[in-house]
């Protein structure tokens, strides 16, 4: 596997394209398509939020079903969650004005919407947004990169990634793209994220491939605990690389599933980086557990805590919060057990042994803890299992943030 | 009953006293007593953390064993907690030193420490400070409320209650003192709590009344979803009241516990309105639940919502995010269903009805959300049980105070 330049537009019959839309945001793009020129085979990971947006329920509906999925149009601005029986009614609004314009099936369309909760869409915008994208489209990376960009909400940077393997001498590609920043402790996958694909796999296995990375990519970030009604991650298969078949169970599908963590794993991280606010990417990695299950259980603990995120916006050592969220996170294990180290590029260094305190020095752990990408890794000496989990630091900017976010 | 002005003295043969022991805070007391004349009985509850600090050890050691409890000592400013077998030590030599100094047995003396997590407790000033908390107490109003303001950590005023029931003939005080500020989210009891009363109550009857109040009072607060490895409510009964013995399931012990609800409600909503860096106090009501249990699922998570707690703090009325934290509960409800208010003394507003907005005057609800103290209340229509939890708005403040704790 090789990680190459590019996004959603790097695997080959896929195009993309953005545009400025005036859906919230004034002087910016927030609308963004990605097409395919073959239908695709389509897997999809939602919310576990009871409040579901309309566009949530329109792309279940549509994974669910089996069609396949040839367009995905994403608006940023407003998030057409709580919006009753009109929120639907716009789905279906958008979808027909996108098949319109792309002369394909309304029921080949996919979603997705990210922005404020409860307000309705602007149809005629979003009519108007969807022909201006279809006009726009080409395959170009460029043109990848600026729909990653135009779905980012109070994201500062835009994400994505693709990586190549080879099946049977055919060169398969991946390529994604992921908006964050707010709202953001997926449970059973995240926010948007959209991964596209030539490769040549049926339905079954790509949603085996998709379902099970989630567990240990999205739903292993948290920027603020609150899990969004908009959590969408949509992986689309076109099969234009002609490659033989990936089946579960080979060593492409390995190497395939390898790929496709990569990419996912990064946006994942991409996105606990940029958290509202945040100046740090938190990585909590638990090892010496008994099960994975109990190192992830901890590891989501440390990097969810308050407490913790504030004292890594603070850069100090405050070792007894990491501590206490493993103690409250429902898993068991002997605090009078566990060696705890914090790391980054400053070097790293130990911070107790057994449960209590060893002379570190404050200056180094400080110096350790003032990198924009820091670990603590947590040794609770009872298996060989472990798991890592990715946050960021709590910030006055997270506040400023969210405490008017509508205005 | 009737509501009494004091605190942990209010109750017949109860004294109080602090002091400035100089444990981590200067030129402020850090060292408080309560103490009772006649042996009491006790009940607790403890943190459900798997990290329990040395005194929560201690406490519920002692509770247990059955003893009866003549005193209690308190420092804020270090936990003792993750401090091993030296911060057991140190318990057990504070014990010795109130004995010495009160002439009663080490094993009647119960603890709590608030503060620093890691950190050794510096023995020498303990044990100067209780014997200066030995010298100075007495049963006055003023040193009850002295005593509260010692076991302070962030908190900016002293949380005390007390009140009166009749019990055939006799007058019985309950009276309370507690903290609270970070690291609130108390799962079975909260933070540091002591109440006294003077009833003559059997230990069992106690420990019931307490048990079972504190779930739907310490335990429905939250500052920043960090359950603290401190949390401890001590209840000591010295029966000095003369009354007939109360006893579980006559109209003595509902007055009782009405009486004990009061007080234990009045200090979690004081200690959630005084959360640190809080500007107010947030309630979320859920009222037409279908069973009590999911009623309280619902308001918690509301209240614990970073996203809900900065939408307070901006005096927004960003009802989608409340919408989006009952979702995440792990509660059933029906979102199509919820209308949806917010009341303050400034009025009351719909917000919702049936899951979408209704046509609300953004102004008047500024209006409502800028007051000390709101409360959301959602009907979510599915039958007739309510609950309420209570949190507090996230600020830049919180953020001041963790960031850089310890120094």
């Amino acid at each position: 596997m090789k990680i190459v330049e590019g996004g959603v537009t790097k695997a080959k019959g896929f195009e993309a394209a953005s545009t400025a839309a005036k859906i919230k945001y004034e002087g910016r793009t927030d609308m963004a398509l990605v097409y395919s020129e073959i239908p695709c085979v389509a897997a999809g990971t939602f919310t576990t939020n009871v409040v579901k947006a309309a566009p949530v329920r329109w792309d279940r509906q549509l994974v669910d079903s089996g069609r396949p999925v040839q367009a995905v149009v994403v608006n940023s601005g407003i998030a057409n969650a709580c919006t009753g029986e009109e929120g639907m009614y716009y789905c279906e609004e958008t979808a027909k004005a996108a098949a319109a314009a792309l002369g394909i099936p309304a029921d080949s369309v996919a979603l997705g919407s990210t922005g404020e909760i409860g307000r309705q869409l602007p149809i005629d915008r979003i009519r108007a947004g969807v022909e201006a994208l279809a006009r726009k489209k080409d395959g170009t990376i460029e043109n990848g990169t600026l729909a990653a960009k135009a779905i980012m909400t109070t994201d500062t940077t835009e994400k994505e990634l693709a990586a190549q393997i080879e099946v049977n001498g055919k060169t398969v590609t991946i390529g994604g793209m992921a908006k964050g920043s707010g709202m953001i402790h997926p449970n059973m996958c995240t926010m948007l994220s959209f991964i596209t694909t030539d490769a040549v796999i049926s339905k079954e296995a790509l949603q085996k491939a998709l379902s099970e990375d989630v567990q240990n990519t999205y739903n292993m970030i948290s920027v603020d605990g609150d899990t969004s009604t908009n959590d969408t991650v949509l992986l689309l298969a076109n099969g234009a690389a002609q490659n033989e078949e990936i089946k579960v169970g080979t060593p492409d599908y390995e190497a395939f599933t390898e790929a496709l963590h990569e990419i996912n794993v990064y946006l994942a991280k991409k996105i606990a980086g940029d958290g509202e606010g945040a100046t740090a990417l938190f990585e909590a990695k638990v090892i010496g557990a008994k099960t994975k299950e109990q190192a992830k259980t901890l590891a989501k603990s440390i990097v969810c805590s308050d407490l913790t995120k504030t004292a890594i916006a603070g850069h100090d050592a405050n070792w007894g919060r990491i501590f206490c969220a493993m103690g409250y996170s429902g898993a068991q294990f002997d605090p009078e057990k566990v060696d705890l180290f914090f790391e980054s590029r400053a070097g790293k260094i130990q911070i107790t042994e057994d449960g209590t305190a060893v002379g570190y020095s404050e200056e180094k752990a400080t110096e350790i803890l003032s990198q924009p990408e820091i670990t603590a890794i947590a040794d609770i000496k009872m298996g060989t299992e472990e798991a890592s989990a990715w946050g960021c630091d709590l910030t006055y900017d997270y506040i400023k943030i969210n405490a008017d976010y509508r205005s």
